[in-house]
């Protein structure tokens, strides 16, 4: 498999879903609509959404996994638009680019986050409306992982977090739910959506949680090793905000010899599962070369 | 009818049920549930909410409207956390409390609002799991009128309106967006769960239009003629921020006419349903009065 080639393909069909789903730019009111477009379509991986197109497909989807993958994304960006805001993150540049309040203004951009969470929920309940019990399905899914003990009381406990010495515990909650929730959702819903059975998504929810676990060390160490331009964002933020990270608690190779750990679980699950599971398996092994 | 009392009881219903739904301030991270119960349990009059509440009751609800009027109040409390943060009116009182920025910190509000927001489509989803049509139907129609072009375009035409003149369609399209859309939807979610039909969904969501605008007009009408004590906020706020208001376009005594031409509509309206409407009358006429 060319994982390159096949991460490619997924991407473009998210970005397309994007296209239909997010309103055009000129949509009235023009400035937030242009705002919520500048920030979803600001280069992002997609790794999320690919994740759920990848899980529907390891199964004999019937519906098309498409819109979920984009209301998570939806979701992934507004949270990326409010954690920049000045009285959070205050952070100047997102991808190699100036964030959404740097490039409208901090009320179109709050405007914007609010509008890209609202969003979400209006793609699930609107382009699965013809199977009910699969929309309320995801929607239950989705907001419990975007909810307040989840996604967004990850992001508390962050800020809360700042300055201050955290333990393993607090820091596997704030990662467990700031970052892996939404991995782990991602993973879910597509295998919903492809049809998988309650076995299916525990194993799916367990990979996500590795996987998205990964994800959060591999961001610190690479926040304590890269350089601004590799990485398209000021790099070193987290020991400048005295930010306690895995590489703080454990230093650099005992994070490395953790994450390596995650994500030979999460190959290992990729095995069990009586499915075609190449992409799943060739994907953390990427991650996993990243590590290094 | 005794229109207060009655008030007063679907007032303790709401109430009930928010300390159902909204997890309790103690709930980790502590300090966002905190604020979310305090912004929540400041002292509404529970318009939105009530009115669900009197719209399911209209028929032969099976259903319990409670979690959707909950659901309702959480949106409209986030877009008042959001709408009270520095960057949009900068208020430190609302409804004659510090806001929820002031009483706590600016992170803390921003995602206090979020988790609101996202609460709403949580108890959607949760309370009404096992009637999944009407559960992903109120989801849609609640992420609809809460969206970038019904209720946050509202807000942000607002916005861009200030220190501008705007035309009568403009301002129109705010107060319809900005105020109208979640009392329409308040209507139409409680006629929905009572079982209403199209021609009645109808018909709700023309009354929820009229009480709406009429609920603005009022509120230009108390900020230009009231003061702080009585409103429990600052007033002549509109005017200090140089807004287009009903007041400014047309002068007090027609935003009256108009005002009262648009709950001679809503009672019309009322009167045409097929079912007792007494306590919409009423509480439409108590509206009536206060524009005096």
């Amino acid at each position: 498999m060319d994982l390159k080639a096949t991460l490619n393909t997924y991407q473009k069909r998210v970005e397309s879903g994007i296209d239909i789903w997010v309103p055009s730019g000129d949509t009235q009111p023009a400035q937030l609509h242009a705002a919520m477009r500048y920030s979803v379509e600001a280069g992002g991986k997609r790794i999320r959404p690919i994740l759920t197109l990848a899980s529907a497909e390891l199964f004999n989807t019937a519906e098309d996994p498409v819109p979920a993958a984009v209301a998570l994304e939806c979701i992934h960006t507004y949270s990326l638009i409010h954690d920049d805001l000045p009285s959070i993150d205050n952070s100047d540049l997102r991808r190699g680019k100036p964030t959404c309040h740097k490039q409208f203004d901090e009320p179109t951009a709050l405007l914007a986050g609010d509008a890209l969470l609202t969003l979400a929920f209006q793609i699930l309940s609107e382009a699965y409306r013809d199977n009910p019990i699969l929309s309320s399905a995801l929607v239950l899914e989705l907001s419990n992982a975007a909810g307040s003990q989840r996604l967004i009381g990850g992001q508390m406990e962050d800020i809360l977090g700042e300055h201050s010495d955290y333990t393993r515990e607090q820091l596997d909650y704030i990662h467990l739910n700031k970052t892996a929730a939404l991995i782990t959702v991602a993973m879910t819903m597509g295998a919903r959506i492809g049809g998988a059975n309650q076995e299916e998504l525990g194993k799916l929810a367990e990979i996500g949680r590795n996987v998205g676990l990964t994800f959060q060390i591999l961001d610190d160490i690479l926040d304590a090793t890269s350089d601004d331009n590799t990485l398209g964002k000021p790099t070193g933020a987290d020991s400048e905000h005295q930010k306690t990270t895995y590489i703080k608690l454990f230093g650099l190779e005992d994070a490395r010899v953790h994450a390596k750990s995650l994500t030979g679980k999460a190959r290992e699950l990729c095995q069990q599962l009586d499915c075609n599971s190449a992409f799943l398996s060739e994907f953390i092994a990427s991650l996993e070369h990243r590590i290094q």
